[in-house]
């Protein structure tokens, strides 16, 4: 039984390692070759906390995942993460079980590479500046993501709590991020300078205002992830020509702010772009307009999570 | 994370052990302290191969455990186990993932001190002589179970290959079982020797006639667990008085003679005498006649992996 925490993952599988895995993913869902299972979802009485657990099988790479993931939101108060994950990886030709690896930053960089994907489709080629609304947990992969996508020369980072963002901004310049950063304290300033938009927050209610945007952004949505939940504004989902999901079965009953759009007739589920997979393989167009507005809004799935954690299988272990 | 090997809790963690924990499950299932999900069942096409997930939650210990096991029955050709199981514990006051246990020893001793449990309040309190049915994967711990409730002088095995039996015979002398043992080649002088009798095959067929049962005999089955299959003789069905199983939505689904007993209309589930939670709260009565002929009839239940899983790590670990 291999044991691997986060921080030896964080040092041998990068975003590259991510991104091309779940790249990888895509052919074998279209070809029957990935069985997802719906998770399993149990709360605790009495508590905001839940356990959730989610298999899948990749039957070409002979590999099954089992995430098991705690989300504990008042954790934070206790200096604890909200979410704690573990991946069971188990050999299908033997149903010997191989290895229990963290999956908290595997969650976190899966995310960052979905970002990422629909980014390169999605996004104007020239883009140049990104900005990020949210600096909290899943914030530092989505900014990978993008970066190994496009040129970013410009990034403009926004949080409610200011001192947080500039911690943020640390961070990236000790990784070695050579773009320029910087931290506004005014929300619209980056929504006005920004080619492509990153919203990763737990917010209620819209974090930017869609008559800011530039024509022609992208803008990727990490964070809502409960009906009652909004981050993108609904008035930029009304004028999007493309919205894209990376799992529209679970965007129905996660994405709030689609949710909130489909409910005022102002967006169809039964009507949207299409999801990720498509996008991937080519089967729909990603951007064809230098001024469209684009979104692409994920709320994971078992899949995604079973591509990174065969792609450390393969890399690191086998 | 805390790594436990079926080695090292064999050592440890006995039928003793296994029997208190469970008989400690009934009262918090009854209070409401136990949450079980229905499992997950995962199987690979073109095989004869299944992954099982099996999450259950202890509210009253704080502890969770999710079992996935691997059942491949063409492993025995490749000399590797049929089922490979492993727990996962997360201690739920902060979600925190704490240990991944083996879980092979841990299904059959649960298993065992089911049949334990049952044959203390089922069995003749005078019992003393064992027959076992089938002495393969689950039987050793079905022994220790229970000779941990009733003194039994007198063990007799039968096996269809002979000598799988003998083998099975030396295995429980080199653990210091006392009482005599007896490898017969003939089931009937089995039958019609035994107070207490163990059936833990993958027959199809009845694996005794109950026309040669005793007067007041008990009989355990684990073995059908598919509809298919069949090891406790339907007329023993028609004839017993007290019909207990572990687990009842279980046993609809999967406890092939019964199923089958149903049908043929000499049985129904409806009219069970009920579950073994209800005999070890005594809400029903166990035996009360010394003639009558009683059954127990197990199929296992997550919540019966979580007894054990807990009682390891509360044992072992905390």
């Amino acid at each position: 039984m291999h044991i691997l925490s986060d921080s030896e993952i964080e040092k041998q599988y990068l975003i590259a390692d991510a991104i091309r895995d779940t790249q990888d993913l895509f052919p074998k869902l279209e070809q029957g070759q990935i069985l997802v299972e719906h998770r399993t979802v149990m709360e605790l009485p009495d508590t905001h906390n839940a356990m959730l657990y989610m298999p899948c099988l990749d039957l070409k790479e002979k590999l099954g995942t089992n995430k098991i993931i705690s989300i504990f939101p008042d954790n934070p108060k206790l200096n604890l993460p909200t979410t704690q994950g573990k991946i069971l990886i188990t050999e299908l030709e033997t149903g010997q079980h191989k290895a229990l690896i963290d999956a908290s930053y595997l969650t976190r960089l899966r995310t960052g590479a979905l970002s990422g994907i629909a980014t390169h489709y999605l996004s104007r080629k020239d883009s140049r500046v990104l900005g990020v609304i949210g600096t909290g947990g899943m914030a530092f992969e989505q900014v990978l993501g993008i970066l190994e996508v496009r040129n970013i020369e410009h990034i403009y980072l926004y949080n409610r709590t200011n001192e947080k963002a500039e911690i943020f901004k640390e961070k990236l310049i000790k990784f070695g991020i050579n773009a320029e950063i910087n931290v506004v304290k005014d929300v619209q300033e980056l929504v006005k300078q920004s080619d492509i938009i990153n919203c990763a927050t737990r917010s209620n209610e819209s974090v930017f205002d869609a008559i800011d945007l530039k024509q022609g952004a992208h803008i990727n949505g990490v964070g809502s992830y409960q009906p009652s939940m909004r981050e993108i504004d609904i008035k930029a989902i009304e004028q999007s020509s493309k919205i894209v999901f990376d799992d529209i079965d679970g965007a129905k009953t996660e994405a709030g702010e689609f949710i909130q759009a489909e409910k005022d007739g102002l967006f169809s589920f039964d009507h949207a772009y299409s999801d990720l997979q498509q996008l991937a393989l080519g089967n729909i167009d990603g951007r064809t307009d230098e001024h469209e507005i684009t979104i692409f809004k994920s709320v994971g799935a078992a899949h995604f999570d079973l591509a990174v954690g065969v792609g450390v299988f393969k890399k690191l272990l086998s």
